[in-house]
Protein backbone atom coordinates (compact mmCIF):
# COMPACT_ATOMS: atom_id res chain seq x y z
CA UNK A 1 0.00 0.00 0.00
CA UNK A 2 1.31 2.77 -0.81
CA UNK A 3 1.76 6.08 1.19
CA UNK A 4 1.87 9.44 0.99
CA UNK A 5 4.86 11.57 1.56
CA UNK A 6 5.21 14.01 4.31
CA UNK A 7 6.07 17.60 3.61
CA UNK A 8 8.46 19.04 5.90
CA UNK A 9 9.53 22.03 3.69
CA UNK A 10 9.26 23.69 0.85
CA UNK A 11 11.18 26.80 -0.88
CA UNK A 12 10.09 28.73 -3.88
CA UNK A 13 12.64 29.24 -6.91
CA UNK A 14 11.04 31.19 -9.90
CA UNK A 15 8.40 32.68 -11.46
CA UNK A 16 8.53 32.29 -15.06
CA UNK A 17 5.15 33.57 -15.63
CA UNK A 18 3.08 30.43 -17.35
CA UNK A 19 4.54 28.26 -14.29
CA UNK A 20 6.14 28.98 -10.51
CA UNK A 21 8.49 26.91 -9.62
CA UNK A 22 9.20 25.47 -6.07
CA UNK A 23 11.26 22.63 -4.37
CA UNK A 24 9.39 20.35 -1.85
CA UNK A 25 11.80 18.41 0.76
CA UNK A 26 9.33 15.00 1.99
CA UNK A 27 10.04 12.41 4.17
CA UNK A 28 9.98 8.85 2.34
CA UNK A 29 7.28 6.68 4.25
CA UNK A 30 9.36 3.87 2.49
CA UNK A 31 12.88 4.68 3.86
CA UNK A 32 12.61 8.39 6.48
CA UNK A 33 14.63 9.90 4.60
CA UNK A 34 13.98 13.24 3.00
CA UNK A 35 14.51 14.05 -0.38
CA UNK A 36 13.72 17.42 -2.83
CA UNK A 37 11.48 17.54 -5.43
CA UNK A 38 11.34 20.29 -7.83
CA UNK A 39 7.22 21.15 -8.76
CA UNK A 40 5.99 23.53 -11.19
CA UNK A 41 3.07 25.04 -10.22
CA UNK A 42 0.51 26.26 -12.94
CA UNK A 43 -3.04 26.81 -14.08
CA UNK A 44 -5.09 23.96 -15.23
CA UNK A 45 -5.29 23.79 -18.92
CA UNK A 46 -7.96 23.04 -20.90
CA UNK A 47 -8.09 21.70 -24.83
CA UNK A 48 -11.35 20.69 -27.22
CA UNK A 49 -12.08 19.02 -30.02
CA UNK A 50 -14.52 21.22 -32.22
CA UNK A 51 -16.48 18.61 -34.03
CA UNK A 52 -18.67 20.59 -36.91
CA UNK A 53 -21.83 19.56 -38.20
CA UNK A 54 -20.12 18.01 -41.36
CA UNK A 55 -18.11 15.83 -38.98
CA UNK A 56 -14.93 17.54 -39.12
CA UNK A 57 -12.72 18.79 -36.29
CA UNK A 58 -11.24 22.34 -36.21
CA UNK A 59 -7.40 21.71 -36.12
CA UNK A 60 -4.82 24.50 -35.55
CA UNK A 61 -1.07 25.25 -36.60
CA UNK A 62 1.31 26.71 -34.72
CA UNK A 63 5.05 27.19 -33.90
CA UNK A 64 5.57 25.92 -30.53
CA UNK A 65 8.54 27.10 -29.28
CA UNK A 66 9.32 24.09 -27.32
CA UNK A 67 10.27 21.59 -29.73
CA UNK A 68 10.81 24.18 -32.02
CA UNK A 69 9.01 23.01 -34.55
CA UNK A 70 4.66 23.64 -36.32
CA UNK A 71 2.76 21.34 -34.75
CA UNK A 72 -0.94 20.09 -35.47
CA UNK A 73 -3.31 20.12 -32.49
CA UNK A 74 -6.45 20.93 -31.37
CA UNK A 75 -7.74 24.34 -29.56
CA UNK A 76 -6.35 24.98 -26.46
CA UNK A 77 -4.83 27.22 -23.66
CA UNK A 78 -4.89 28.43 -19.87
CA UNK A 79 -7.79 28.56 -17.44
CA UNK A 80 -8.02 31.86 -16.53
CA UNK A 81 -8.66 32.52 -12.74
CA UNK A 82 -11.92 34.39 -13.63
CA UNK A 83 -13.63 32.27 -16.09
CA UNK A 84 -15.49 29.96 -13.10
CA UNK A 85 -15.49 26.79 -15.01
CA UNK A 86 -12.96 25.03 -17.23
CA UNK A 87 -15.29 24.85 -20.12
CA UNK A 88 -15.77 28.65 -20.36
CA UNK A 89 -11.73 28.49 -20.86
CA UNK A 90 -12.45 26.12 -23.67
CA UNK A 91 -15.06 27.34 -25.44
CA UNK A 92 -12.75 31.15 -25.32
CA UNK A 93 -9.98 29.72 -26.87
CA UNK A 94 -11.89 27.87 -29.09
CA UNK A 95 -13.45 31.73 -29.98
CA UNK A 96 -9.94 33.15 -29.89
CA UNK A 97 -7.41 31.30 -32.20
CA UNK A 98 -10.24 29.91 -34.46
CA UNK A 99 -13.51 31.62 -34.84
CA UNK A 100 -15.52 28.81 -33.88
CA UNK A 101 -19.05 28.91 -31.19
CA UNK A 102 -18.97 26.25 -29.45
CA UNK A 103 -22.67 25.88 -29.10
CA UNK A 104 -22.67 22.48 -26.57
CA UNK A 105 -19.60 21.59 -24.92
CA UNK A 106 -19.04 17.88 -23.33
CA UNK A 107 -16.24 17.75 -20.93
CA UNK A 108 -14.91 14.41 -21.97
CA UNK A 109 -12.29 13.64 -19.10
CA UNK A 110 -8.96 15.18 -17.25
CA UNK A 111 -5.58 14.28 -17.24
CA UNK A 112 -2.69 14.82 -14.85
CA UNK A 113 -0.28 16.53 -17.95
CA UNK A 114 3.18 15.05 -15.96
CA UNK A 115 1.67 14.03 -11.95
CA UNK A 116 5.91 13.52 -11.56
CA UNK A 117 6.41 17.82 -11.43
CA UNK A 118 3.36 19.23 -12.66
CA UNK A 119 0.69 20.32 -10.21
CA UNK A 120 -2.31 20.27 -12.34
CA UNK A 121 -4.98 19.00 -14.72
CA UNK A 122 -5.65 19.52 -18.53
CA UNK A 123 -9.49 19.79 -18.87
CA UNK A 124 -10.78 18.03 -22.39
CA UNK A 125 -14.04 18.98 -24.00
CA UNK A 126 -16.00 18.16 -27.04
CA UNK A 127 -17.69 20.79 -28.76
CA UNK A 128 -20.68 19.52 -31.18
CA UNK A 129 -22.15 21.14 -34.24
CA UNK A 130 -18.99 23.84 -34.03
CA UNK A 131 -19.75 26.46 -36.38
CA UNK A 132 -17.65 29.63 -37.83
CA UNK A 133 -19.01 32.75 -35.82
CA UNK A 134 -16.61 34.86 -34.82
CA UNK A 135 -12.93 36.53 -36.19
CA UNK A 136 -9.90 35.19 -35.09
CA UNK A 137 -8.58 37.49 -31.96
CA UNK A 138 -4.84 36.26 -32.04
CA UNK A 139 -2.68 37.90 -29.54
CA UNK A 140 1.24 39.19 -30.69
CA UNK A 141 2.98 35.77 -29.38
CA UNK A 142 0.32 33.60 -31.49
CA UNK A 143 0.62 32.78 -35.27
CA UNK A 144 -2.27 30.46 -35.93
CA UNK A 145 -4.01 28.69 -38.30
CA UNK A 146 -6.91 26.57 -38.32
CA UNK A 147 -8.21 23.95 -41.02
CA UNK A 148 -10.93 21.14 -40.87
CA UNK A 149 -10.30 17.68 -40.63
CA UNK A 150 -12.34 14.78 -41.28
CA UNK A 151 -12.71 13.11 -37.62
CA UNK A 152 -12.39 9.72 -39.34
CA UNK A 153 -8.68 10.64 -40.44
CA UNK A 154 -7.52 12.01 -36.65
CA UNK A 155 -6.43 8.25 -35.67
CA UNK A 156 -4.07 7.60 -38.66
CA UNK A 157 -2.73 11.30 -38.19
CA UNK A 158 -1.97 9.91 -34.38
CA UNK A 159 -0.67 6.77 -35.38
CA UNK A 160 1.88 8.45 -38.38
CA UNK A 161 3.37 11.14 -36.17
CA UNK A 162 1.54 13.79 -37.94
CA UNK A 163 -0.24 14.67 -34.51
CA UNK A 164 1.99 14.40 -31.67
CA UNK A 165 0.65 16.84 -28.94
CA UNK A 166 -0.22 14.30 -25.45
CA UNK A 167 -2.50 16.62 -24.78
CA UNK A 168 -4.02 16.59 -27.95
CA UNK A 169 -4.08 12.65 -28.66
CA UNK A 170 -5.59 12.28 -24.97
CA UNK A 171 -8.49 14.37 -25.79
CA UNK A 172 -8.87 12.47 -29.15
CA UNK A 173 -8.80 8.73 -26.97
CA UNK A 174 -11.26 9.82 -24.13
CA UNK A 175 -13.57 11.07 -27.07
CA UNK A 176 -13.12 7.62 -28.89
CA UNK A 177 -13.63 5.77 -25.48
CA UNK A 178 -17.06 7.97 -24.92
CA UNK A 179 -18.27 7.11 -27.93
CA UNK A 180 -20.28 10.10 -28.45
CA UNK A 181 -19.01 11.59 -31.44
CA UNK B 1 1.41 28.95 -43.80
CA UNK B 2 2.95 28.67 -40.57
CA UNK B 3 6.32 29.41 -40.19
CA UNK B 4 9.09 29.63 -37.68
CA UNK B 5 10.31 32.12 -35.74
CA UNK B 6 14.12 33.66 -35.34
CA UNK B 7 15.10 32.90 -32.60
CA UNK B 8 17.28 36.23 -31.47
CA UNK B 9 18.49 35.32 -28.24
CA UNK B 10 18.99 32.17 -25.38
CA UNK B 11 19.35 32.85 -21.77
CA UNK B 12 19.58 30.06 -19.39
CA UNK B 13 17.44 30.90 -15.97
CA UNK B 14 18.42 27.98 -13.95
CA UNK B 15 19.06 23.83 -13.31
CA UNK B 16 16.56 21.99 -11.72
CA UNK B 17 18.30 18.79 -11.85
CA UNK B 18 15.05 17.17 -13.79
CA UNK B 19 15.47 19.75 -15.84
CA UNK B 20 16.80 23.04 -17.35
CA UNK B 21 15.27 26.36 -17.89
CA UNK B 22 16.13 29.22 -20.43
CA UNK B 23 14.20 31.73 -22.15
CA UNK B 24 14.02 32.62 -25.51
CA UNK B 25 13.56 35.88 -27.46
CA UNK B 26 12.22 35.05 -30.85
CA UNK B 27 10.54 37.13 -33.47
CA UNK B 28 7.36 36.27 -34.70
CA UNK B 29 6.89 36.34 -38.74
CA UNK B 30 3.63 37.65 -37.97
CA UNK B 31 4.22 40.65 -36.39
CA UNK B 32 8.02 41.39 -36.75
CA UNK B 33 7.88 41.54 -32.66
CA UNK B 34 10.11 39.69 -30.29
CA UNK B 35 8.60 37.92 -27.60
CA UNK B 36 9.94 36.27 -24.40
CA UNK B 37 9.18 32.05 -24.44
CA UNK B 38 10.43 29.88 -21.48
CA UNK B 39 11.65 26.65 -22.66
CA UNK B 40 12.38 23.64 -20.21
CA UNK B 41 15.20 21.56 -21.30
CA UNK B 42 14.95 18.04 -20.23
CA UNK B 43 15.71 14.59 -21.54
CA UNK B 44 13.53 12.03 -23.45
CA UNK B 45 11.39 9.96 -21.06
CA UNK B 46 10.22 6.76 -21.79
CA UNK B 47 7.58 4.45 -20.97
CA UNK B 48 6.40 0.75 -21.16
CA UNK B 49 3.28 -1.24 -21.46
CA UNK B 50 4.69 -4.65 -20.51
CA UNK B 51 1.78 -7.68 -21.14
CA UNK B 52 2.27 -11.04 -19.82
CA UNK B 53 1.24 -14.16 -21.74
CA UNK B 54 -1.95 -14.29 -19.56
CA UNK B 55 -2.67 -10.50 -21.25
CA UNK B 56 -2.37 -8.50 -18.48
CA UNK B 57 -0.44 -5.12 -17.83
CA UNK B 58 2.22 -4.45 -15.54
CA UNK B 59 1.20 -0.98 -14.02
CA UNK B 60 2.51 0.69 -10.97
CA UNK B 61 1.78 2.92 -8.15
CA UNK B 62 3.83 5.98 -6.74
CA UNK B 63 3.04 9.26 -4.89
CA UNK B 64 3.96 11.90 -7.37
CA UNK B 65 4.96 14.93 -5.98
CA UNK B 66 3.69 16.89 -8.42
CA UNK B 67 -0.32 16.26 -8.18
CA UNK B 68 0.67 15.08 -4.55
CA UNK B 69 -1.34 11.89 -5.06
CA UNK B 70 -1.04 8.51 -5.71
CA UNK B 71 -1.20 7.31 -9.46
CA UNK B 72 -1.59 4.19 -11.45
CA UNK B 73 0.62 4.30 -14.11
CA UNK B 74 2.58 2.21 -16.58
CA UNK B 75 6.54 2.12 -15.91
CA UNK B 76 8.53 5.00 -17.13
CA UNK B 77 11.03 7.18 -16.56
CA UNK B 78 14.13 8.75 -18.17
CA UNK B 79 16.48 8.31 -21.02
CA UNK B 80 19.89 8.19 -19.89
CA UNK B 81 22.29 9.35 -22.49
CA UNK B 82 24.50 6.19 -21.83
CA UNK B 83 21.31 4.01 -22.97
CA UNK B 84 21.98 4.07 -26.72
CA UNK B 85 18.24 3.53 -27.85
CA UNK B 86 15.38 4.82 -25.74
CA UNK B 87 14.28 0.76 -25.62
CA UNK B 88 17.21 -0.04 -23.83
CA UNK B 89 16.23 2.89 -21.37
CA UNK B 90 12.16 1.27 -21.14
CA UNK B 91 13.40 -1.93 -20.36
CA UNK B 92 15.72 -1.21 -17.50
CA UNK B 93 13.06 1.18 -15.74
CA UNK B 94 11.01 -1.93 -16.64
CA UNK B 95 13.24 -4.23 -14.78
CA UNK B 96 13.89 -1.59 -12.06
CA UNK B 97 10.72 -1.01 -11.28
CA UNK B 98 8.78 -4.37 -11.43
CA UNK B 99 11.41 -6.48 -11.59
CA UNK B 100 9.95 -8.23 -15.21
CA UNK B 101 11.88 -8.65 -17.98
CA UNK B 102 11.60 -7.48 -21.70
CA UNK B 103 11.93 -10.14 -23.95
CA UNK B 104 10.52 -8.21 -27.12
CA UNK B 105 10.42 -4.80 -26.93
CA UNK B 106 8.76 -2.50 -29.81
CA UNK B 107 8.41 1.49 -30.32
CA UNK B 108 4.47 1.94 -30.59
CA UNK B 109 4.81 5.80 -30.89
CA UNK B 110 6.02 9.07 -29.69
CA UNK B 111 4.50 12.21 -28.26
CA UNK B 112 6.07 15.61 -27.89
CA UNK B 113 4.62 15.67 -23.67
CA UNK B 114 4.35 19.97 -24.15
CA UNK B 115 5.34 20.95 -27.61
CA UNK B 116 4.75 24.92 -25.94
CA UNK B 117 7.22 24.20 -23.09
CA UNK B 118 8.76 21.43 -23.03
CA UNK B 119 11.78 20.09 -25.78
CA UNK B 120 11.56 16.61 -25.43
CA UNK B 121 10.09 13.55 -26.07
CA UNK B 122 8.04 10.28 -24.45
CA UNK B 123 8.74 7.08 -26.60
CA UNK B 124 6.29 4.39 -25.77
CA UNK B 125 6.86 0.50 -25.92
CA UNK B 126 4.94 -2.24 -26.23
CA UNK B 127 6.43 -5.24 -24.30
CA UNK B 128 5.46 -8.90 -25.35
CA UNK B 129 5.68 -12.00 -22.93
CA UNK B 130 6.48 -9.95 -20.00
CA UNK B 131 8.19 -12.41 -17.00
CA UNK B 132 8.89 -11.63 -13.52
CA UNK B 133 12.68 -12.27 -13.25
CA UNK B 134 14.28 -10.05 -10.99
CA UNK B 135 13.78 -8.52 -7.41
CA UNK B 136 12.54 -4.72 -8.07
CA UNK B 137 15.62 -2.21 -7.56
CA UNK B 138 13.83 0.98 -5.84
CA UNK B 139 16.22 4.25 -5.17
CA UNK B 140 15.85 6.04 -2.46
CA UNK B 141 13.28 8.68 -3.75
CA UNK B 142 11.51 6.16 -5.24
CA UNK B 143 8.30 3.67 -3.44
CA UNK B 144 6.64 1.83 -5.95
CA UNK B 145 4.34 -1.21 -5.82
CA UNK B 146 3.69 -3.25 -9.09
CA UNK B 147 0.11 -5.35 -9.92
CA UNK B 148 -1.08 -6.94 -13.12
CA UNK B 149 -4.65 -5.91 -14.70
CA UNK B 150 -5.75 -7.13 -17.36
CA UNK B 151 -5.35 -5.11 -20.67
CA UNK B 152 -8.83 -5.49 -21.58
CA UNK B 153 -9.86 -3.27 -17.95
CA UNK B 154 -7.72 -0.68 -19.09
CA UNK B 155 -10.10 1.54 -21.68
CA UNK B 156 -12.43 1.58 -18.73
CA UNK B 157 -9.76 2.86 -15.92
CA UNK B 158 -9.04 5.56 -17.98
CA UNK B 159 -12.49 6.58 -18.82
CA UNK B 160 -13.34 6.33 -15.11
CA UNK B 161 -10.68 8.28 -14.55
CA UNK B 162 -8.17 5.77 -12.02
CA UNK B 163 -5.75 6.24 -14.98
CA UNK B 164 -4.70 10.04 -15.32
CA UNK B 165 -1.36 10.24 -16.53
CA UNK B 166 -1.50 11.84 -19.97
CA UNK B 167 1.84 9.47 -21.12
CA UNK B 168 0.20 6.12 -19.89
CA UNK B 169 -2.99 7.47 -21.94
CA UNK B 170 -1.31 8.16 -24.90
CA UNK B 171 0.73 4.86 -24.99
CA UNK B 172 -2.47 3.04 -24.54
CA UNK B 173 -3.62 4.53 -27.47
CA UNK B 174 -0.63 3.68 -29.75
CA UNK B 175 -1.07 0.55 -28.48
CA UNK B 176 -4.80 0.57 -29.70
CA UNK B 177 -4.46 2.13 -32.97
CA UNK B 178 -1.23 -0.19 -33.90
CA UNK B 179 -3.57 -3.27 -32.95
CA UNK B 180 -0.74 -5.71 -31.87
CA UNK B 181 -1.64 -6.60 -28.85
Amino acid sequence: MIKRWEKIRTEYLGDFRIFRIRADSSRSPRTGNVHRFFVLESPDWVNVIPLTPEGNVVMIRQYRHGTEEVTLEVPGGMVDAGDGDPSVSAARELREETGYEAEEIIHLGSVAPNPAFLNNRCHSYLVRRARRAHAVQLDGAEDITFEEIPLAEIPGLIRDGAITHSLTIAAFYYLELAGIA
